[in-house]
């Protein structure tokens, strides 16, 4: 699988770069590319406790995303998956640490503990205060003494981040850090691996098959299962998650493990809602790619106990745009459908001039069919004819619920018959031209002049202009005589128009827009002779 | 591929759910599912102008995701890459409609055109005031006369919404609305398909290869290029977008299809910077997944001229946390290297009794060599003894450069020779083991106190506690011991540490914990076995 990247070896030091760029000057970095790759607030001034984080890349937005006010203050980034050297870790520390000292967020691999646990000895050695922290939030592997950090690592970056940044003292912090890493407890599922840049995929999970108990470095997951649809892999998720979770309150975490996509998250957060712990769950915090692995297509859920003062501390404002923000988790409130989607029946009169006129003007759509049809298949599916003949047929059927003696809303209940019994994007548009039209003419405009508003409307929906072969080219050109000098005029401005399309062979709108020049030309548009057979036949 | 969905029909009323319970009830619904799938503000009293926009799904976080303060006021979901029903947006328009109107925000497609069309009459014969406007930011194909609508779609809900916000007239929203439809200039590019729920996918684009021209549903690009990576990919949307920009500031939006990592976008978005257009790019939008194609492995590029006015309009606050907000593109800002990077070099000192001490230590470890390779072989890589012995020679021939006469900087002197010479693991362990005991010492801690602390400092890094098989095990009961009570009983209380560890068959920190208990059984630690000699052989 290929992937948007250049050269291997320097996807970090460019993708930090673009963090930076679109940051607003929030952010800079430390000299000292490619070894020394720091991520540091551009506005910090050392007054109040800083916090670094950070480990192998791979798992963006962390830790260099969750770099700003209320969360970090600078992020050390490694390799992809590969821990940061001593003294990368020692340069962020150095830069950011006042009096007010320094909390070290580090996830729990060996490499991490012992390149920031000896960075933080070393900047000790120069009198700063420095405190340290393990995440170890992984439930997966219950036996394994050493948890790894997963994405829970996020609930210790926003509490102490928000601690941080109102003043709270670097023992205060790491108390309470530690609190909430000791009641974070994290697990994530996957159907597929990532790929590691510059390294062949791994095809692990065979099909029908997920990974669960995953760590965030493409390692095999705890356990392979059957993977059904996406209610039971979060039951199996919730399912580890409820055997050590306390039944109290919780905020849950759902992060996406970088390549699924938005839709799926969406289902999954509802999963999550209706799971064997939602009864618990109180905020989320997500769905959102935080701590990712790359692109694998999976998910992550971390959960911890809430506590008031974690919600004021989660629920603080942050600069980080990465953090999605921690809200109350609520049922699905339904709003009343609106009256008016059964449209307003009119009431029918009787009008014999009317009734005579429609049926007129139906059985002249309902004689052109064959002609139609045949001028259709031309350019089109050879459905022309029929459908307007249909659609006249339809009409005449109507004609006795029809508004007859009021035509305002003759105009309006047309459309309303037409988006009922004539199919296509025709019947749409010319439901549009008669609603319009109707709309038109109950504020007071004269028949031919609403016809005209409808016409606006159906061309403004439709995309239809002069000279784009279709029924525009007769009807507009028709009405617009019909406005100044009556029907014979109208009739011959209609068959001027419709065979004005027979040399157009470029369609630029309709179904005639994907056929060629040499298919199009002698022919006039259906759509066309239709409108010109219509005024010919009422002015004779 | 497998996806996270469950029930095909489903999909996006599962989806709209997940949205509305995260939203911390700031959604709603309107009721009628599965037809009526329509999003809305809980919080909204008709007040302002309604934006109301949707379309298909599959475009997630459009439109759902955009309902909030300052953007959409409603969002009507179709099913998967299909428009909603007249019905549906229909009662969007009237749940959300006061006198102020509402602005239809439609992309350009023939079903959304024409659904979004005629709800829009009908929504009038209620005497509503409905604009529309139909966004067409495609420039993939320049001869299509009816270009599609691209993630530019999003400048349109922001700068409309801002605008709605503060209370603007809709028909001043709609003037601005097309404006910013005439400027905006989109086109996307991918390295594969998308997994539309249900459907097998499609493999149409072949090894090397990427498409560039999408639309947002799967269909092909307008053309397929060699694909060599990122820069150059962004390189040829650019030089799309270059051939219509007007030379002037404009704002950009980057757009992940779906499935691109984070680390990916990143990497983007630095060619984004460098790319021929970026002179004219001033203010970024992402990136971020905004209109996506569900898991499309692509990215698109928007670009908009920027006025002041807009500025205002696209920075103003909003509540949809999918939007990433817009911030100025500013080169990367360089932080000095901090000093203290290089450790600082002790001032060499003679001490003859020291001297001798510490030559005696090496002596023994080196002495001890095959021996402990030899245990190492039980439960390791057997090289215990040689990593042991080769520090210790190291550090017999650095005598000459040590602080000899000052103990405290002694500690630290040789943990930065153990930093320095020995590798692995057990370097940077036993380096952060003298490194926090100089630091106790030079906090007025009496010698051995000071390694106690060391050995807090080291246990805390390397996760070992008493009985996990590893070299405290000796080392903490000596250390214990020695504050009490002396060597001799220093030595015997290591003696008896490390005889215990062949006891200890599950171990819980160290390469041995991956060993399984048979092989541990009846072998000493080869930790605990160094210091159980060094101790004892000291105290002869």
């Amino acid at each position: 699988m290929a992937q948007f990247i250049n050269n291997k070896d320097a996807t970090v030091t460019e993708a930090i770069d673009g963090v930076i760029k679109a940051s607003g000057g929030k952010l800079a970095r430390i000299d000292g590319y490619p070894h020394i790759r720091v991520v540091v607030r551009n506005d910090w001034d050392k007054s109040k406790v800083a916090l670094v984080s950070g480990g192998g890349s791979g798992h963006e937005p962390a830790h260099a995303g969750f770099v700003g006010a209320g969360m970090l203050t600078a992020a050390v980034c490694g390799d992809v998956f590969a821990s940061p050297s001593v003294d990368a870790v020692l340069a962020g520390i150095l830069s950011v640490t006042g009096p007010a000292g320094c909390l070290l967020i580090v996830k729990n691999y060996t490499g991490d503990r012992l390149n920031f646990g000896l960075a933080a000895e070393r900047a000790r050695a120069f009198g700063l205060k420095v405190s340290i922290v393990i995440v170890d939030d992984d439930i997966a592997l219950p036996d394994l003494p050493q948890p790894r950090g997963l994405a829970g690592t996020l609930f210790v970056h926003k509490i102490a981040g928000a601690m941080a940044e109102s003043g709270a003292s670097l023992e205060d912090i790491t108390t309470t850090a530690e609190r909430v890493i000791d009641g974070t407890k994290s697990i994530g599922m996957s159907l597929d691996t990532c790929t590691v840049p510059g390294s062949p995929k791994e095809n692990r999970i065979g099909a029908g098959k997920a990974e669960l108990g995953l760590g965030i470095h493409g390692e095999a997951g705890a356990q392979q299962i059957d993977y059904h649809n996406a209610e039971q892999a979060m039951a199996a998720v919730t399912a580890k998650l409820a055997a050590v979770m306390e039944n109290k309150p919780h905020v849950v975490l759902l992060n996406n493990l970088g390549g699924t996509s938005v839709l799926e998250m969406a289902i999954l957060t509802n999963d999550l809602t209706k799971s064997s712990i939602a009864k618990n769950l109180k905020m989320i915090v997500g769905p959102a790619a935080m701590m990712t692995s790359l692109d694998m297509r999976g998910f992550s859920v971390s959960v911890y106990p809430l506590s008031a003062e974690d919600h004021a501390w989660l629920s603080a404002p942050c600069a980080p745009s990465a953090w999605p923000g921690c809200t109350p988790i609520k049922p699905v409130s339904i709003i009343e459908l609106p009256d008016g989607l059964t449209p307003i029946q009119p009431i029918p009169s009787e009008h014999a001039q009317t009734a005579a006129f429609l049926t007129k003007c139906c059985q002249i759509l309902i004689n052109a069919e064959v002609d139609l049809n045949g001028l259709d298949a031309k350019s089109g599916d050879g459905d022309t004819g029929s459908t307007l003949a249909g659609a006249a047929r339809a009409l005449i059927g109507a004609l006795d619920r029809l508004p007859l003696a009021d035509h305002t809303q003759l105009l309006r209940a047309i459309g309303q018959e037409l988006s009922q019994t004539m199919g296509g994007s025709s019947g749409v548009l010319l439901a549009i031209f008669f609603t319009a039209a109707g709309d038109a003419a109950s504020s007071g405009r004269a028949m031919v002049a609403a016809l005209k508003d409808g016409l606006e409307r159906m061309q403004q929906i439709g995309g239809a202009q002069l000279g784009d072969r279709t029924m525009v080219d007769a009807l507009k050109p028709a009405l617009d005589a019909l406005e100044t000098n009556g029907m014979a005029d109208a009739a011959s401005a209609a068959r001027k128009g419709a065979v004005h399309t027979s040399t157009i062979v470029k369609a630029k709108a309709g179904r005639a827009s994907y056929i060629n020049a040499e298919q199009l030309e002698g022919h006039i548009d259906p759509g066309a002779e239709a409108v010109a057979r219509l005024f010919e036949q009422l002015s004779d």
